[in-house]
């Protein structure tokens, strides 16, 4: 049977997303608050119900939607080869949770949303955000290359020879936990001391100078010494971390989101490129970084990407259809 | 046609062996300084000359030997989709390089091996040696694993989902050359100051005490307080290294040569695994290190792994004709 509609998820620590899409392009969105609360299956029958209320919404028979790809917050766990959720800022009981309305440990998604679904692909944000750039965004059938989120965390998804690598439980990418500054005072949320989240996320740039992290770097940008500073240090811990993962990879390019590169990137972009290409001429001559291309749509279109029928790509790369905003953004105001 | 005979290449930037092998097992193999005068062709010749007279050693004509794996030092770069090397210890144009009697900037190894063989499967060594281990040694078809040498230098082979990085030049696994300790006055053979090999490799070491690194380790056992500072500082950067690749690809498990931990590596091992469990549970839980299987052969093993027909493999991996001394090595003595 051909696939006629997909549905996608886009799963954070504070909302959900669902998405059911037709081949001509998305035809219904619908969001909620993130649940909490109830027995560890609590997530997945949520998700699974709203799938089924944006069929509903765009009159979709809940029987055709068989095939849906999640992007989430991580990481992920393997449980008898379904992807289950570790995620501190959903479920309560790990180590590292702040204080949460359960005592979760694991929340089977992929286990529940199996009850209902034929087809599910479960990947890390950045992992689906790398799929969504090289589908439809600034890195389109790159082989080897990194996207990488530069935001309230730090993470990446990576492409090498031409296949977007998993790992053992799916969390290949959580770089933004490479130490990196071993006299540093700077803690992670994940307890790590001098890591790249803990050196440079938007959380922590912000608390060096007791103001929020967009405000440092306007006025870095605005000229202010210290600010500028702490914006410079921030943006050459992040190009060797860049230049850490070239290295390792032997990558090609870097396409750059997340809210800090959004607003910044232009200005942090020379001190970043500065730090990769004067390290190991063999393996950083030529890597570029480019902005990424689907900023804001990068989940919704991510998790499309995950399972959409390679017949409908060309005509949704001519089209874009997610950047029609009804009716794929009026759902979630 | 079937494949009859494979050859091996093991280039290093002070000898090459070259091997011709059978369903069997190895029939002969010869070794030569490596050449490091005329033109750039010089090698790809060389080592040409070396597989036919390692095939008219073993009486094989030398038109059957049409598949050749390499396994050679890098870093390695494309010339219109063939690998040239361009290793600082044989090419003497490069920035890097100490002093050689030629000016090469780039060897075009395949391009000239390509004039005498049909299929040419060249691997950076520890590439080579990743392949090496989940063929015949350690990981034997492990799908996450990652191979790390520590000797004179640092170097990994990767392996995620069951796929060998190779990146956009085939330089995947430069991880020796990550930054790991900002405030470090140490300085790497690349020119990096602070990354992983500049900390830890047996040259680097052993400079610390005016000693050489086998002699520190060795002292760090029988006692000697200084050696021991060192030798555990060095297993300890060694093990956040571990921890950091453990992050970045989601690992299972590292399979660890090189001839540091040959000698020491049971002494070693605490403190490297301290290293990488005591960070990021949901990625480092499980992770393990194990001891290299192949050890001494593993360039000539990876080199032949590179292109050995899948059906000669059960046999092998039974009777594991590479540890016969007859002839595998009395040509190389």
């Amino acid at each position: 049977m051909n696939t006629l509609y997909i549905g996608a998820l886009d799963i954070g620590g504070t909302k959900i997303a669902a998405t059911v899409a037709g081949c001509e392009g998305p035809l219904a969105r619908i969001t909620q608050p993130t649940v909490k609360t109830g027995s560890p299956r609590a997530l997945g029958e949520q998700v699974t119900a709203l799938l089924h209320a944006a069929c509903d919404q765009a009159g979709v028979e809940r029987e055709l939607l068989q095939t849906v790809g999640v992007c989430s917050c991580g990481p992920f766990v393997k449980i008898d080869g379904t992807v289950g959720l570790v995620t501190p800022n959903i479920c309560g009981g790990l180590k590292y949770s702040p204080d949460l309305p359960n005592d979760w440990k694991i929340i089977p998604l992929e286990q529940v949303m199996r009850e209902s679904f034929g087809k599910i692909v479960i990947e890390n944000d950045c992992v689906a955000a790398l799929v969504a750039e090289r589908t439809f965004g600034a890195v389109q059938d790159e082989p080897d290359c990194i996207y990488a989120t530069w935001s309230t965390g730090i993470g990446f998804g990576l492409c090498v020879d031409g296949r977007v690598l998993r790992g053992k439980h799916g969390n290949a990418g959580h770089g933004g936990h490479m130490l990196m500054d071993w006299q540093s005072d700077a803690v992670c949320g994940c307890g790590n001391r001098g890591d790249l989240e803990a050196l440079i996320s938007g959380r922590n740039v912000g608390a060096r100078l007791g103001m929020s992290a967009a405000d440092i770097f306007t006025a870095a940008r605005g000229g202010d010494a210290a600010a500028r500073e702490i914006a410079v240090e921030a943006a050459q811990w992040f190009g060797r971390a860049l230049y850490n993962l070239a290295a390792i990879l032997d990558t090609r390019i870097f396409v750059i989101g997340g809210s800090v590169w959004i607003h910044h990137g232009e200005w942090l972009a020379p001190f970043v490129q500065k730090e990769i290409e004067s390290r190991l001429p063999a393996l950083t001559e030529g890597v570029s970084i480019v902005p990424a291309g689907l900023e804001g749509l990068v989940a919704d279109v991510g998790a499309l990407s995950l399972v959409m029928p390679a017949g409908w790509i060309p005509e949704w790369r001519k089209a874009q259809p997610w950047r029609d905003p009804q009716p794929w953004r009026k759902q979630g105001a």
